[in-house]
């Protein structure tokens, strides 16, 4: 087998509802040599994110779609295997958006070399150390506007972003954090291991009424992963002047149609709420304080974390399907 | 007939749907003798709004919802008739809260007496100078924080709050203003006397297609005083970071069950948008700014206004309804 022979997953139809693997295509092909400037890199990680779904449409939003025929773009770590680029060295750890394939090769301004710390393994910097750590630290500062002794309320909190929001919300001084779940031993996870102090299943159904319940006092920030009848549930809960970081929104990506929203939206105007949209992409000048506080955290011991990981190239779009439908605890990695 | 009979009209019952006039009763009252801190005043202006079929219904808001037998609170203005007060003469006029009646008396405190300008009728105080301006200005700079430039969209423009965002926006230095109204009549009001560059008939149907033919590129804020289709159509149209001030939805105010919201909710997320809502009780600190403002501009004939007037405290449900139906352009207003 050659050095540069690269596996990629390609996109080969735009899916409609829940993709399927027809949609996808697994390419080998041999790389080029190595040009002046480039860096070759073996993956180790892999992520698959919810956001990566609405990709696949052709839809306009802050990100372009995914083109057809293109590997999947994405967050990947791995380790340089050649370099042709100054400052870049064999060996060392980059992570880069170049997606899913086990071998890539592009300019070496495409790849950041990461430091490695004793006791942080790598794959951190796809989740609590990467964009999905940033993503729950902005969603609860700059958009949500965090202030001491909130009520704060995290749908789907057993993924990889809601868990860092439940414990960032506690580090941040939030009173209470509640989050829902898809099943009862993510329910026991999130009010043992990550120290929510209510949590509830949502497949048990009548998120309004569990989560009125887990909130006798309403909510103050709501950080959404899930969209639909978890929005519902926000806004009959929220206390005037409540406010929304909306994220996600992964209860409709995989709708044919379009689903009415809730039937509640009065609330905003009676209960003088904000909901704000947000893509991380646009907020990334909070990186370099968000890296500060949550290395700190993590050296103190104050953020735990799970990863749910897959072994293997071929097995990432199943990977991506199990995220998708909540198979994971933490963050889902392809390990390659 | 004495000088203390007053006319006021209660809340019976608690409408479900649209109000009937069985919701209302008219009751005459003798007042009692003056007591030392009260006024006497008679009022010239009733304000019926559409904020008020809320406070009908028990249900959680920012203000308390209307009580049953008791007179409909809401603007209104008149003349001191009689003062035990200091501060307060015969024949002052008068700012107050005590709503639907012809004659009121209680303590001077709650009313405000009125600087009266030549060329400035004493009703503008319950629309453009008053709390109808301020509702205006303020969703437009605290609440949707227009910036120079921008595509500015009001529905129900031909409101007595919608004709003012649309001028405000414009001397504000929105780039474009594109309103929506019930009538082809309207359509011609805003498009004509109000200066709106684009106007539609919702009542053709299509407010999507209709907004998006307005706006070609776009709209950057969204004043909202419809809500529903409207509100859908809007999130549709903005451009990436748009932000909408969410001051009423009176497409939704009489339905007798919940409605579902748009099915377009996703774009807050993928387009980064902000959505707020407002009560105006909540912002009076805007009103010394606002006030010094709106003097300046009427002064200088650069606000155009309209008043719907109905005669006679007897007729104030029928122009409560009428409003609610959209029969007003400009100001709905009961004339004692």
């Amino acid at each position: 087998m050659s050095d540069a022979l690269s596996t990629q997953i390609h996109l080969a139809a735009r899916p409609d509802g829940w993709p399927t693997p027809d949609d996808f295509r697994t390419v080998r092909c041999e790389l080029a040599p190595l040009a002046a400037g480039e860096v070759r890199v073996k993956n180790e990680f892999l992520s698959v994110d919810p956001y990566m779904r609405g990709r696949m449409n052709d839809v306009r939003s802050y990100v372009p779609p995914y083109a057809l025929g293109e590997t999947i773009q994405g967050g990947a770590i791995g380790r340089i295997v050649a370099s042709a680029a100054d400052g870049f060295a064999v060996g060392d750890a980059v992570l880069h958006q170049h997606g899913w394939s086990d071998l890539v090769q592009a300019d070496a301004a495409t790849f950041r070399v990461v430091p490695e710390t004793p006791g942080v393994p790598l794959s951190l910097r796809l989740h609590v150390l990467g964009m999905t750590g940033l993503t729950a630290y902005v969603g609860l500062t700059a958009i949500a506007q965090l202030r001491e002794g909130d009520t704060v309320f995290v749908s789907g909190a057993a993924g990889a972003v809601g868990t860092a929001v439940g414990q960032i919300a506690r580090l941040l001084g939030a009173g209470r954090v509640i989050g829902s779940a898809g099943s009862a031993e993510k329910v026991a996870l999130l009010t043992g291991k990550y120290g929510f102090d209510a949590a509830f299943n949502y497949r048990d159904g009548d998120v309004r009424g569990q989560l009125a319940q887990a909130a006798p006092n309403g909510i103050d920030v709501f950080f959404d992963n899930v969209g639909g009848d978890h929005l519902e549930a926000a806004l009959d809960a929220f206390a005037d002047g409540g406010r929304a970081a909306l994220c996600g929104a992964i209860s409709g990506y995989n709708s044919e149609t379009a689903v009415p929203g809730p039937d509640n939206l009065a609330n905003i105007i009676t209960r003088g709420l904000k909901l704000e949209g947000f893509t991380i992409g646009n907020h990334l000048g909070h990186a370099p304080e968000f890296q500060a506080r949550m290395a700190q955290w993590l050296a103190a011991g104050e953020i735990a974390y799970d990863e749910t990981i897959v072994d293997g190239i071929e097995r990432t779009v199943d990977a991506f399907l199990d995220m998708m439908r909540g198979a994971n605890t933490g963050k889902m990695l392809v390990r390659v």
